[in-house]
């Protein structure tokens, strides 16, 4: 195999496909990024098993073949040059030689046809979409996805796709997101749970305005320009959320996002590390946040103004989660519903955007009477 | 105790002083700033009984007295509060409670008299210099300070204050800095070494122009307008530096630096990750540098410019201490005397700055032929 490549172009392609080489691999060959010649382009790809990615980058190839090389030290090597062109040549035992016009290097490469084969995406449904909307509800979700091994169909973003409109939800049984997007559609509903990892590396690595999304019964594809993103899916039952969501809150308030945020910060500084429990009493046009921690004897208080015209009402939430929720809220005012304090409460933006209708919810805590 | 102060200005205070706490410390006091009024101002101190921080705030001062406050906590609730006015009231029984218009909050204290006390430095030599040269003195010597516990002598930095001239020195064994300095001088001979981590706090907190450095039989202090850093000194003998600089160094080279430390950091990519190792060839006008790595079977050579007229030599070193070296060079060329392959390579700046000659060495590695 020989290929002539800038060295800054295929630096930023490297990068993004190392993306998926995982920090400490089980076989050695996922430690390294395997590069084909395809249709007079340099694809290069790299798997930890569960998510691959894929780019080509525009090269002269001189000789067709296939190497897999390791991603770390050429990623190193490259980062380290200018921007210039760079000659590879791979000879019969995959030795790897590079060259510049300041030197000349060498890496051991593997047998191309050693590396895991990318997953088949043949009889996929395809749905059209820009990368805008993908990765906007790859940010308002993925956030509140869980980390608990035991809950595995938590681990991920759930997708359901509907003819008309489609859901985009993620919770970790503390906190919930359901995004519901107008603009996503497809001529069949399918529903899939992509894994975090997957969508992080999506959102990092599309780049072009269009993406189509492919969906098998195994793997979903995010391909945009260049790049494409093949992720296993999560094969589990996603918990029905929707019993979750508290119907009748007869309890408003509308408060400035801002404020509320460094608010709830800064009291939380003085709650309990352990349970960051902080405790909300709505009154009639002010909002009162407190926090005490007992075994330190520190405590904190704080008042702000609120549009709020119901009955009281005290509330206890872990301030982490809160505050994750509020910063998540894409306009200067939240407004919050609320039941009773032993229901979760719901927070969404005062004034929604067009097509992106958001809800999220926060559980609460049991006060502790002091 | 009774003051109001600026939350802002008590948070950079607060940030200098804080340095000095340690991450673990052994007793719960040291986890604590010691608040102090003096002199109409308010007076924070904090330790880890070898390194003590002293910063004075202006403040309106309502009720004097001392107490000591939970640092962390503290320094996060006031970092996470607008530059606004901050009222602090300490009871009877230590509890520090201090208003803002946005709020109240409460942290429990302690008895100031339990806090450490800051070392006497009476009987000091004092040494009226300017900020500017002791962090210059400091930034250039710092990085090659040694780490290892069994060679105290070698953990700080070694002052040789003379009434001439001075000399400011740090080794580890791989590398050495010497810089002397013709504008630092007493009216007395003076030796003593820092700490690394005094020197990277009073290079760090010192703020005003003038600085005056005051020494005892144990102790260091570097005082700037409302900072002041007290050092225990490391009691022990420096090593004879001098003997290991080589004189008679007959092979001389110039080359760029910027292009030279790029090439290093490259090549060392190719290297053994354990030993670093890299071969310096020097020929007519020419630097070559060659890296490899038989474990991972990579290897790497460039070659560059360099303005060299002497016999041939090749000579090896580590590749991070080289780079650590050559990035320390405060200038566009870096001038290179060697002797033989086996004694330690000199680097300096092509041009020396007024008044502050530096020399810089390496150790070589013996090469292995392959």
């Amino acid at each position: 195999m020989k290929f002539n490549v800038s060295s800054g172009e295929l630096v930023k392609s490297l990068s993004a496909v190392a993306g998926a080489v995982p920090a400490k691999a089980t076989m050695p060959i996922l430690e390294m990024v395997l590069f084909e010649s395809e249709d007079g382009k340099l694809k290069l790809s790299a798997t930890d098993l569960e998510v691959t990615i894929v780019e080509y980058v525009s090269a002269e190839i001189e000789e067709e073949g296939s190497v897999a090389v390791p991603a770390r030290r050429l990623l190193d090597a490259l980062r380290a040059l200018p921007d210039i062109p760079v000659s590879f040549m791979i000879d019969d035992r995959f030795n790897v030689v590079f060259k510049t016009d300041k030197g000349q290097y060498r890496l051991a490469g593997e047998d191309g046809n050693e590396f895991p084969e990318t997953p088949s995406l043949t009889e996929a449904v395809d749905i059209e979409t820009s990368t805008g909307i993908i990765r906007d509800a790859i940010m308002k979700t993925s956030f509140a996805v869980s980390t608990d091994d035991l809950r595995p169909a938590m681990m991920g973003v759930y997708f359901q796709i509907g003819t008309e409109q489609s859901k985009v939800v993620a919770t970790d049984g503390h906190r919930l997101v359901k995004l519901t997007l107008s603009e996503l559609k497809a001529d069949y509903e399918i529903n899939f749970i992509v894994p975090d990892k997957a969508l992080n590396l999506t959102s990092k690595s599309l780049d072009e305005l269009e993406c189509v999304v492919s969906v098998t019964d195994q793997h979903v594809s995010f391909k945009s320009g260049n790049t494409q993103i093949i992720a296993r899916l999560i094969n589990q039952q996603y918990p029905n959320y929707e019993t979750v969501i508290p119907r009748d809150n007869d309890k408003n308030m509308i408060v400035g996002k801002d404020e509320l945020l460094a608010t709830v910060k800064r009291v939380s500084i003085f709650s309990s590390s352990t349970s960051k429990q902080i405790r909300l009493r709505l009154e009639a046009d002010e909002l009162n946040i407190k926090a005490e921690d007992i075994d330190m004897s520190s405590e904190a208080e704080e008042r702000l103004a609120a549009e709020y015209a119901d009955e009281p009402l005290e509330i206890g939430f872990n301030a982490r989660y809160l505050a994750d929720v509020i910063s998540n809220v894409n306009d200067s005012e939240v407004k919050f519903e609320f039941s009773t304090p032993n229901r979760a409460g719901i927070v969404k933006p005062a004034s929604q955007e067009e097509g992106k209708d958001i809800l999220m919810l926060v559980m609460p805590v049991m006060l502790n009477t002091y």
